[in-house]
């Protein structure tokens, strides 16, 4: 059995992450994978209960640090019990958002050191990292109208500053990283789905060559 | 301000924990020490949260390193928003568990590498260790009587082999740090509670000493 390859998306509030999903979905399908689409924080029972306790809006201040546990947590709790036996099946597994988005929003948005949530990555997935992660990449300003008309969870409710240094940290990462292609996910949709059809195709290719 | 001292309490289950935290309340109280009662996980609304998703009977296998992970965002949060606030303006803290219950349950217990919970832990508290630790030892089956009247949570369901790892890695813990004190809980309460009392007072005494 030859090991699935793991895919994620990655971005920003209001980006477009979820609705291109299925479109991701759509052309590995028609490749013949066997795709299983996931979400972060989330994906198991113990990981959605982790979820509402890290989105839930709160008077209490929370801690860098507990937020940062908190999240790797979830994802330990993932890969191990849906992630890694899906891919070890030969499934292909599909996943919005993933540790780029600690390195965003924990490293970036909060402050938290990154090579402690690189530490921590290795401790709560070891030896496992995205094949290609598709970055949706937006101003905040043209993003946010997008989630206006949604109940805002902890994350949303975050100040302009907040959202440009996640979007600083994942063009950091963007940079460094070679299997993240930006997407410029600022122009219309149907822009925005070529270029994503074209980088999942192009992966598709690279991965049939011998 | 002088900064207040830190006091853990620990053990296994239906050593006595519970009962025992008042009495070393009392004896900090009558050498005129302002007191803080709290206990892990949890100690914070968060962190109490995070202690149900823990202690919760469930279906789902949960992975070592997540419940690991989550015990640390507890944590995190009880350290930051309470722990820290109180030694700083001088009180003293009193907890029932802290990080050696980790060693204890996810290292010694659940297989976790006890170098990772070390490391976790400088993330978790940094620079924060107990200035005195009082160990409740019992031999599992003479503490088990004890609880079997409980509705059990997710540890207290586990099997005796489970609680021998965990006396074992208590054990290692209280002959490598200094700062704990292991008391024989297997006597009968009078005993036990005299030997407690004593550990308190010699503590004071020797942080009176110039």
């Amino acid at each position: 059995m030859t090991r699935g390859r793991f895919i994620t998306i990655e971005g920003g509030e209001g980006v477009g992450k979820t609705t291109n999903v299925d479109l991701v979905r759509q052309v590995l399908e028609e490749h013949g994978c066997d795709v299983l689409t996931t979400r972060e924080p989330g994906g198991t029972p113990l990981a959605e209960e982790i979820r509402a306790v890290l989105l839930g809006p709160r008077d209490e201040v929370v801690d860098p640090m507990a937020e940062t546990l908190l999240v790797f947590a979830a994802r330990a709790q993932h890969v191990a019990t849906v992630i890694e036996p899906a891919l070890i099946a030969g499934r292909w597994v599909l996943c919005e958002r993933f540790t780029d988005s600690t390195f965003a929003y924990q490293a970036g948005g909060r402050g938290v050191d990154a090579q402690v949530v690189a530490q921590l990555a290795e401790y709560a997935h070891p030896g496992l990292w995205p094949d290609l992660t598709l970055y949706l990449d937006a101003p905040p300003e043209a993003a946010m109208p997008r989630i206006a008309k949604r109940s805002l969870d902890r994350f949303e409710r975050e100040r302009q500053a907040f959202f440009e240094r996640v979007r600083q940290a994942y063009a950091t990462r963007a940079r460094d990283e070679l299997q993240i292609v930006r997407i410029d996910a600022g122009r219309e949709l149907a822009a925005v789905q070529r270029d994503i059809v074209g980088a999942v195709k192009r992966f598709l290719v690279a991965r049939d060559d011998p």
